[in-house]
C-alpha cells in the first residue's frame, strides 16, 4: 500500500465507499476511559451496566485499525470530550440539564470527584484515553467541550492542514458525538464512513437509526461500512501491491565534485519509515550527513556559519535513540535539520551575519523548539545577507556562497546557506525566514521549495526582525509534502508573539474530496507586460508552465493585478522598508554602519539619510489596510476569487558578479514577484519547475511560485503538491549532486 | 406577557422547560418549498410521496407560533439550506454523494433545473420559505449551505448580538438539519427545546428515535416538548398579566424652560409597538419631535448644523406610511434619529463643523442607510467639537453647546450634538463617533447610554476620518437595549472598508443559559491611584458602584491595568495622534490653521510643529500591537481573562467656562479612561447610573463604561442591560426635561 493506494469498502450502505489512503483520517471518537470504563460519566449517562459495556468491546477492532493507519503512515485524529479544570468551557447548560432531571440516573455531573478523577476534566485519569489506544507521538488529539468536534477546537484546520478529504469514523457513541461530528465533516465536505462495528452507543434504537441516518436517503450524511470489509480491501491491496514508493525529487547540479548517493537523505517520512523499520540508524545518517558536509565544504565553503561537531552530534543522536528506545517515534525523529542564523538556537550565537549585532540566546525560538521536540536533529546555523537584506544570498562577512547548481550563480538570499544546505543534501530540511521573498528567492535558485506561511501563524519569537510586522519563519525542505510535514509541526499560536493571528481569526473553508487535481482550481498569472521584467528564459519557461497548470485541473482566470504590484513598490519604494531601521535600530545602524557590508551599509546609509515623514508612515500603513483588503478579495473563492496567484518566483538567475556590479538595482528586481507577499498578507510556496541550459552550458533551476490568501496555507500546499508531481513527471529534473 | 414573562412547558421530556420569552428565540428550519413542496429537493430526498405530504402539515401550527411571538416582538430566526447560483460554496461530496448512489431515487442533484427552479439555489423560487411563514422585516434569516446552521453562517454573533440564551425548534426535517442545527446550538451552551408537533421529517423511526436522543439520557442534548404545551403556557400568562411594561429612563434636568410630557419618545420597542397597534401615528411623533425642538432651542440653541424643516420629513413619514401600509413594519419604523455632522447623509453638507473642510455626499453613509431602510426617520445633524478633535464638545463655530443638565456644563465631546439630541428626547437615538472617547464622554454628560462598538464592526465609509484605524460609529441612545437595537441594525461587515474585520475573524462564545445576573460576570476596576484622577464626586460615586455591580452577579478580580494606562498615553502623548493629521490632510490644515477654532488651531499647529519621526511611528505601531495582545488575554475567559472593565466613563464634569481656561489639560484628563479603548480594540457602553447635586445645587449625571475585548460586543451589552436594570432600580435618575 502506498500513498497512491485507493481502498474500496464494496459492501458500504449506501453504496461502495471508496477512498485514497493517503488522504484519509481514522478518527476516533472519545474512547475515553470517563466514557467506556465503569464508574466514568459514560455509565452515569448510559444508566444501563448491559449495554454500557457492549461500548468497551469494540476496542480491539479500534486497535487493529490503528494499527493499520500507524503502519502506513496514514492520519489519526484521535477526540476527547472534556473541560479546563476551571470549567471555564462549560456551559451552564450542559452543567446542569441532566443532572437536574428529576427522576434521572445523573448523580454526579461534570467536574465532580468520581473514582478516576473529577468528571470530564482534562488532566484526569479518566478523563483520557484507554490505553490500548494511547495517541503516538504526532497523532492529533482534539480536546473538545462540546459533544461534537468542531466547537471551541481548532480540528477544521488541521484537517485542511493535513489534506485530509475521507474519514472512517470510530468510538462512542454513535448517537452522540460521533454523529455529531460526522455531521459537521459532512457539512464541511468531508466525505465520512462509519464503521458499525467500531462504534457503539448507549441505546441500541439509537444507534441503529443513527446509522440508518447517515446512510439512509441514499446516503444523507455518508455511508455506513464495516471494519471487514476495511481489512478485506488493506489485505487485497498489499496483495497487488504494485507501485514503487515516491522518491523525492532530485536536483541538477554540474559542478565537478565527487558523489554520494542521492538516497542518503530520502524524503521526511521515508527517513523515519527506515528508522522505524529498522532498515537504517539515526547514526548512520548523522555520519553521512557529515561526511557529506565536509565534502561540500570544498564545493562551497560559505554555507554554514556554525556547526555543530560531529561528535556532540553524534552524542546527542545517541541520546535520542536511548530515549525512544521502545517507544513509538516522533515525526521527525533523527532528522538532520539547519537553521538560518537569525533564529535563536540556545547556546549559540545568533549573528544575523553582522558580528556587531550577534548574541547568545538562552532559549530556543519557538518553531526550533516544535522541531527538537519532535525528535530533529539541529546541525547548525546558516549563512545569509547581512540582516536578512537582500536577496542576493551572498552579502556577508561569513563569505560568499553560490547557487548549488553552479558555482557563478549567486545563491538567492537573504536565506543563502538554508536553501543550500538542503539543496546540497546536506540536511532534510531548513527554517529560514521571509520578509521579502528571502525564503523563495534562494529556494528557487538551489531547487528546492520555499513555503513561507501567513505571517503570524507561526511563533517569530526567537526571531532577529527585519520588519517585525512582515517577518515570517519559512521552511525550505526538498518537496512540498516535507516542507508541509515540517509546518504541521511548527505552526502553534503563541499567545506571546503580538504580531501572531488568533487561531479564530484564520479561515477555514470546505474541501472537494476528489482533491485538487480531479476537483479543480482557479489560478492568475501577473498581466504579460509584468513579465517581461523576467529574462528571455524564465518568461518562456514561465509560459510553459501554464499548460501544465492547467492540465492538473487549474483554471487559468483574470484578475486585476494592480493591487500587487502598487504593494511590491510600497515596500521598497514606500516607508514601509524603514521599519527594518526601527526594528535592527536606529542607533545601532548608525553606529555600526562601517562595519557593514558594504552593500548593507549602502543600502542602510540610503535609508537613513532620507527617512520619510511621520506623515508618509501613516499614508503608506493605511494605503497598505487597503491593499490587503483588496488582496483578502481577490482570494475569497466565495465571491468569485481565485484559489492561487502563480507567478515566476523571480526574474533572473544573476551570477555572482553581476549581483556585486549592480546589486541595488537586480536586488529589487528579483523581488518583483515576491516583495508584496507580507505586504497584504498573503501565503505562497516556491516550486521548483524544471532546468534550462545556458549559453556557457551550465544547467539551472526554474520554478514557480503559488500565492493564495491569509491563512490559505493548506489549501496553497495541496494544489502545490499537485503541480509539483505534474512538473515532476512532465520535466523530472534529471540531477547529480555535486558530492 | 412582557420581556420578563418565563413560560414553562410542563410536560417536556424529560422534564419541564422554563424560558424567559425575552432571550428565547423560535427558530424555523427550512421550511422552503424545496422541502415541503412538491417537485423540490424534499421530494426526491424522500422519495415516498405519502411520507413526503406530512411534513407540509406541519405549517399551520409553526404559523401559530410565529404569530406569537411576533406579537410580544420576540426573537425569530428562520433558516434556508441553499447555495450561491455558481455553486461555489457546494461541497462536491454534498453535490454529489446521493446522486451517485447506483439505485437511489435522487434523479436530479442540486443547482439543476426543477419545476420550481434550480434546486436548493439561492434566488429561485423554490429555495424560498413557504408563503405561510414569509420572513418579516428586522427577523433574521439565515441562509445556510449545510445541514447544521453554523457552518457558513454568521448565526452564532447573531444569536449572541440578540442576547439568545433558549431556543424552540420547528421545521423539517428532524432527523437531518433541525437535530443537526439542535446540537450545534447545545455545544454553544444554548438551552433547546424541540417543538415535536412542529417539525416533521422524511422517516418515521428516525423522526421519532432523532426526538428520543434529544431528550434521552436525561437530556443529552434538550428537551422535547409539544406547542399545545407553549399554546397554554402563553394563555396562561396573558391571563395572569400583571408586570407593566419597563418604562426607559428618564433623565434628570434642572433647566427652567416649559415641559412636554416625558412619554412623547419611549423606547424604541415601544414606540414601534405603538405604531402596530395604531395607539399612534408616526406623523404625531414626528410633530412632537419639532415641537419639543423648537422648544429646546430656546434652552441650547447650538444642538443642530442642519436640521431638516417640519414640512419635508412629514412628507417624508407620510411616504413611509403609504408605503408600509398593510405590510408588517420593519424594526425602526417611524423612529426618528440624528446624525453627527462627520457621518454622510446624501445631499446634505457634511461640515465636521468645520466650514472649511466641507462637502456635499451623494450617498448616505452605509450606517444610515441602514437606518433608513429599517424606517428610522433622519431629523438633522448635530453639532461636535472641530474635526471631531476633542472631549469637551464645545469647540465649534455652530455655537457652543452645553449639557441637557446644565447651562453652564459642557455637553462632552466631539458627538456633543447627538447627546445632546438623545438626552433632551428631540430624537430616539443618534448615530455619533468615538475614536478616543467621542461617543462614551458626551454620553455621560447627558445622562444617556454611549456604544462605541468594535472597531472595524460597522462600516466607517461615509465618516470624516480622525483616525481611520482608529474611528468608530457609535450609538448614543436612552438605554442600553435601545442602543443595542440600534446596533443589530447598523452592525455589518462592509467589504469596502479596508478597516473592516473579516467576519470570520470575530469571536463566538457560549453563553449561560441563566443570563448574566444569576450565571454571573467578572470584572476589574482601575487601580485606586488612578481613580485619584477623579474629583471626589466621581470618586465616591464609582466607589459606590462597585457593591451594586457585585449584587448584579459580578465577581470582581484583580488585572495588570499598565496595558491601559500604557495605551492611553500612546494616543496623546506617542505618535499615534498624528494619523489625525494625516487624515484631515496635512495641506488642508497648514492652509486653513487660521481659520480653524482656536482650541482645534491651537491643538494642530502644536502637532504640526512638532512631529513624530517614522521611527517613533514604526515605535509606537508595535507598542500598539504588543497592548493589543495583552488586551486580548485581559478578555480572554478561557485563559483566567475578566469579562469586563469598569471604568468612571471619565474624571470629572467641568463648566464651560473651565474648559475655555485650560482646554488642552483638562480634554486629557477627561480621556483617561477613554483614550485607550480603540487603540487596544475594545468595545464599551457607557452607562448613566446615578446623579449628584453639586454645591450651588445642580444635579448632574454619572455614569460608568464597561469595556470589553475586542468582538465581545453583545456580551458587553447583555453585562451592561443587567447593570442599567439594577442602577435604575436602586437609583433611579428622577428626572425632568427641561422641554
Amino acid at each position: 500500500m502506498t500513498a497512491n493506494t485507493i481502498l474500496t469498502l464494496p459492501n458500504a450502505k449506501p453504496y461502495a465507499f471508496e477512498f485514497p489512503l493517503a488522504t484519509t483520517a481514522l478518527i476516533i471518537i472519545d474512547i475515553q476511559r470517563d466514557f467506556v470504563d465503569p464508574g466514568g460519566f459514560g455509565s452515569i449517562q448510559c444508566g444501563n451496566d448491559a449495554i454500557f459495556f457492549k461500548a468497551r468491546a469494540i476496542v480491539p477492532t479500534v486497535k487493529k485499525l490503528l494499527d493499520v493507519f500507524r503502519s502506513v503512515g496514514g492520519h489519526v485524529i484521535h477526540t476527547r470530550e472534556g473541560h479546563q479544570p476551571d470549567l471555564a468551557d462549560l456551559p451552564a447548560a450542559k452543567r446542569f440539564r441532566q443532572l437536574s432531571a428529576p427522576n434521572g440516573h445523573h448523580d454526579m455531573g461534570i467536574g465532580d470527584q468520581g473514582p478516576m478523577g473529577r468528571l470530564l476534566v482534562r488532566g484526569e485519569y479518566g478523563h483520557d484515553i484507554v490505553d490500548e489506544l494511547t495517541p503516538w507521538p504526532g497523532e492529533t488529539v482534539i480536546d473538545k467541550p462540546g459533544k461534537g468536534s468542531f466547537w471551541g477546537t481548532n480540528i477544521h484546520r488541521i484537517l485542511l492542514a493535513r489534506g485530509v478529504t475521507h474519514l472512517l469514523f470510530t468510538g462512542v457513541t454513535t448517537e452522540c458525538c460521533v454523529s455529531t461530528t460526522l455531521r459537521e465533516c459532512a457539512d464541511r465536505g468531508f466525505q465520512c464512513a462509519v464503521l458499525e462495528d467500531c462504534t457503539q452507543g448507549f441505546d441500541a434504537q439509537q444507534v441503529t437509526t443513527s446509522l440508518d441516518i447517515i446512510s439512509g436517503q441514499d446516503g444523507l450524511f455518508g455511508f455506513v461500512a464495516s471494519s471487514t470489509d476495511f481489512f478485506d480491501a488493506v489485505n487485497e491491496s498489499l496483495t497487488h501491491m504494485l507501485t514503487p514508493p515516491a522518491t523525492p525529487p532530485v536536483v541538477a547540479a554540474t559542478l565537478d565534485a565527487p558523489m554520494l548517493s542521492d538516497l542518503a537523505l530520502p524524503s521526511i517520512d521515508e527517513l523515519v519509515s527506515q528508522y522505524k523499520k529498522g532498515n537504517r540508524s539515526p547514526i548512520e545518517v548523522i555520519n553521512s550527513v557529515y561526511d557529506r558536509i565536509e565534502k561540500y565544504r570544498e564545493v562551497d565553503p560559505a554555507v554554514w556559519i556554525h556547526l555543530e561537531t560531529r561528535e556532540s552530534v553524534v552524542q546527542q543522536t545517541e541520546e535520542l535513540i536511548a530515549f525512544y528506545k521502545g517507544k513509538p517515534l516522533p515525526p521527525l525523529y533523527g532528522v538532520p535539520f539547519s537553521v538560518k542564523d537569525t533564529i535563536d538556537v540556545s547556546d549559540v550565537p545568533t549573528t544575523a551575519a553582522c558580528p556587531q549585532y550577534a548574541y547568545t540566546p538562552t532559549t530556543n525560538a519557538p518553531a526550533v523548539q516544535y522541531v527538537l521536540a519532535a525528535g530533529g536533529i539541529f546541525i547548525g546555523k546558516t549563512n545569509l545577507d547581512q540582516l536578512a537584506t537582500g536577496l542576493s544570498g551572498c552579502r556577508s562577512p561569513y563569505g560568499v556562497p553560490h547557487s548549488v547548481f553552479s558555482d557563478k550563480h549567486i545563491p538567492g538570499g537573504s536565506s543563502s546557506g538554508s536553501s543550500i544546505s538542503v539543496g546540497a543534501k546536506l540536511v532534510s530540511f531548513g527554517l529560514a525566514t521571509d520578509t521579502a521573498g528571502s525564503g523563495r528567492v534562494p529556494a528557487m535558485f538551489n531547487g528546492i521549495v520555499g513555503f513561507k506561511p501567513t505571517k503570524g501563524t507561526i511563533s517569530a519569537q526567537g526571531l532577529v526582525p527585519a520588519c517585525r510586522s512582515l517577518d515570517t519563519i519559512t521552511v525550505v525542505a526538498p518537496s512540498v509534502p516535507d516542507a508541509r510535514k515540517v509546518w504541521q509541526i511548527i505552526a502553534h499560536h503563541d499567545p506571546d508573539d503580538p504580531y501572531a493571528k488568533l487561531p479564530h481569526t484564520l479561515p477555514t473553508w470546505h474541501v472537494d474530496f476528489r482533491g485538487f487535481k480531479q476537483g479543480g482550481f482557479t489560478f492568475a498569472v501577473p498581466p504579460l507586460i509584468l513579465l517581461e521584467m523576467c529574462s528571455p528564459e524564465y518568461r518562456s519557461l514561465f509560459k510553459k508552465a501554464i499548460p501544465l497548470l492547467q492540465a492538473s485541473g487549474g483554471r487559468l482566470v483574470d484578475i486585476d493585478y494592480t493591487t500587487f504590484s502598487i504593494a511590491g513598490d510600497l515596500l521598497y519604494e514606500g516607508a514601509l522598508l524603514h521599519e527594518r531601521v526601527h526594528c535592527i535600530g536606529q542607533k545601532f545602524l548608525q553606529q555600526n554602519l562601517e562595519d557593514l557590508h558594504p552593500v548593507i551599509r549602502a543600502l542602510f546609509f540610503k535609508a537613513l539619510s532620507n527617512p520619510p515623514s511621520a506623515y508618509d508612515v501613516f499614508r503608506d500603513k493605511e494605503l497598505q489596510t487597503r491593499l490587503t483588503r483588496e488582496a483578502q478579495l481577490t482570494f475569497d473563492t466565495l465571491r468569485s476569487g481565485i484559489d492561487v496567484l502563480v507567478v515566476p518566483t523571480t526574474t533572473q538567475h544573476p551570477t555572482v558578479d553581476e549581483m556585486e556590479d549592480d546589486p541595488l538595482r537586480l536586488n529589487s528586481e528579483l523581488g518583483t514577484f515576491t516583495h508584496y507577499a507580507n505586504v497584504v498578507d498573503l501565503c505562497g510556496v516556491a516550486v521548483p519547475t524544471c532546468s534550462y541550459t545556458t549559453d556557457d552550458g551550465t544547467e539551472l533551476p526554474f520554478g514557480i511560485t503559488l500565492l493564495g490568501g491569509s491563512g490559505y496555507d493548506a489549501k496553497v500546499l495541496g494544489i502545490a503538491e499537485v503541480v509539483e508531481t505534474a512538473f515532476r513527471e512532465a520535466f523530472g529534473i534529471k540531477v547529480k549532486l555535486p558530492v
